[in-house]
């Protein structure tokens, strides 16, 4: 029997210049908006100054949270919510990578929950989270389209994501655009989270025909990009192609969640300041070839909707795409595989995922 | 570029048992019920017996309306409507085809806005009408993840659509068990109503690369179901396909909307009393070979995903599954023609269709 259930309440809307076109999508939420960024790439995207153009002229008072680290830790959104019951606002936007959308959809729980943000994991909010509008300056993260955040919680170590149907952003506008000012590194490590969650999505104990169909189109877009992201000539076909893989990526994970690619990939960003795509694409290869004993046809598949002959091809893409020297002791691979095995993310994953697989995986990508 | 703006408010849960097995989802609604049904499917199906043990458990008391007609006109949506009034429910439970799902959403309009039925088409409702959760016992319409609903218009002799977001059902709970109690002819009929939506959101002007996915997925299910149809001994796993087709070809339309098919056919079933499907299926084949001309390897990518060789092996198929003997006089054609090029369907198919076009394909299909 088919599996066809589905649930995305997230409104996509696509295309060059659809923040400046929707502008009932931001007034349907009220007259007080907090935009909340990083740094950076919402400044140099052109997104900030789009947004707050049609903010302006619709008058909608707005403040802005550019705070939001890298990785945000509980702390970081802390500081966040603060800010946003300073100002109270009547909705959210989120401007940014991961880090930026993620931390907008914590900010939008804890401005109106009084309560520590380990509460975050718990669900079951009091008070419905603030609408959030996520606008994606990287293509990777799928944020934009998930129920999911994740944050480094520092004393665990680690990042630990959350899931609540409350916090799927309400609108999320994908304009290719605002992911041309990328740079190299970050378009490929970013592409390459997208990647992988399209790859975990389909090599889930959760995939489903839903989610099988989003994973497939997908990949196929991203193969499309894939000359351009060897080649490191980036045309805006290339981009949006990458920024509708990535949102299909987000929306197959958000019905099958991610597999214990993500869990190994998080210590490698903790402890080595390896990138969050990066440290996934580190370890898809092994992750390719552990599946063939357990959903052959599906790798294969993969593969195929890549124009890649065999893993052997996929894991020198890889090389070629994510640079690195990075090398872990078996200590590092005894500690990283044993907590990732414990994880909710490991059980997701076709077979028997325990800490010998976790620890062989590691090795055979960083030993 | 790519178009993948994308809107499915409406959560699907599909399975056997996901009635029985979701209470909650009826329960987050509130706790009285008004049941909208037709005569006899919603009890022959077992969807019926399902919903009341589901309420009766909860505690939710409910009231059923059963007086749904086929192709239910205004009128009797107004009295659909009194009777939510008397009751004064929190929600509506649509069980049933595509006029019972289609009934039920315009009394959960016009339960809370006191307003004529015309208003129904005008948008923009004072209050929110109530959530509405449906559960369809065909696979065809789609109506159960669409905000469309089509009514009778006994003024205008004939049938008009209505869309409006605040219609999507909530919830669509999708068990092919339910649609097993259908006959041989109304499978076939809504199956190819379900084929008819598939093809129209492929061959639109506002086709997507969001629709076309959906379409193309719904394509290969309604293909693998094909065999059943032709034979007519049917499988549990084809009534499992067709639902699933029916769900993507209703994702499909809620983006796309219908085409000249539709227009064509209603007066079909105004004036001839030939069911919505089959009516769209006469006519169906002289579509495909109006659109060579505008979109020929869209109308080849249709035939190859339905395992068919041409568009003539496409019309014998309708022929198999359609029998009739419906002819249709010059003036009738001409009155119909003219009729359907002046609707919004007609103006989102591709080219130019004028009454001549309209003409034109209703004398090659029924003259």
């Amino acid at each position: 029997m088919l599996n066809f259930s589905f649930y995305m309440p997230t409104e996509i809307i696509q295309g060059q210049e659809v923040v400046t076109r929707n502008g009932d999508r931001f007034k349907q939420f009220g007259t007080r908006a907090l935009i909340v960024t990083g740094k950076r790439s919402a400044q140099l995207s052109g997104a900030f100054q789009d947004v707050a153009a049609v903010l302006d002229n619709l008058g909608i008072s707005y403040q802005v949270f550019d705070q939001v680290e890298n990785n945000p830790s509980t702390t970081n959104v802390v500081q966040g919510a603060e800010a946003a019951r300073q100002f109270n606002p009547d909705f959210i936007v989120g401007i940014g990578g991961g880090s930026a959308l993620d931390a907008a959809k914590a900010i939008a729980v804890l401005a109106v929950n009084d309560f520590a943000p380990e509460c975050l994991y718990h669900g079951n909010y009091p008070n419905q989270p603030l609408p959030v509008i996520a606008i994606p300056t990287t293509a990777g993260t799928g944020s934009e389209v998930t129920q999911y955040s994740v944050l480094t919680i520092p004393e665990k170590q680690t990042k630990v994501g959350f899931g609540d149907r409350t916090i799927f952003p309400k609108v999320a506008f994908l304009d290719h655009r605002y992911t041309e000012s990328m740079e190299l590194d970050t378009t490929r490590n970013t592409a390459v989270d997208a990647l992988s969650h399209l790859v975990e999505a389909y090599l889930s104990r959760r995939a489903s025909d839903a989610s099988d169909m989003l994973v497939e189109a997908g990949l196929k877009l991203w193969a499309r990009a894939l000359p351009d992201l060897k080649s490191a000539a980036f045309s805006s076909g290339m981009r949006d192609s990458l920024l509708t893989a990535s949102a299909l990526g987000g929306m197959a994970i958000a019905h099958t969640g991610t597999t214990v690619v993500h869990a190994l990939g998080y210590p490698l960003t903790y402890f080595h300041d390896i990138p969050h795509g990066k440290a996934n694409g580190l370890l898809m290869a092994e992750y390719l070839r552990y599946n063939l004993q357990h959903a052959r046809s599906r790798v294969e598949k993969i593969l195929k909707l890549l124009n890649l002959k065999d893993i052997g091809e996929f894991a020198e893409l890889m090389q070629i795409l994510l640079p690195t020297d990075l090398r872990l002791t078996p200590e590092q691979i005894n500690e990283y595989g044993i907590a990732a095995s414990r994880t909710k993310n490991a059980s997701h994953s076709l077979g028997e995922v325990n800490s010998q697989v976790c620890i062989d995986i590691l090795n055979n990508s960083l030993g």
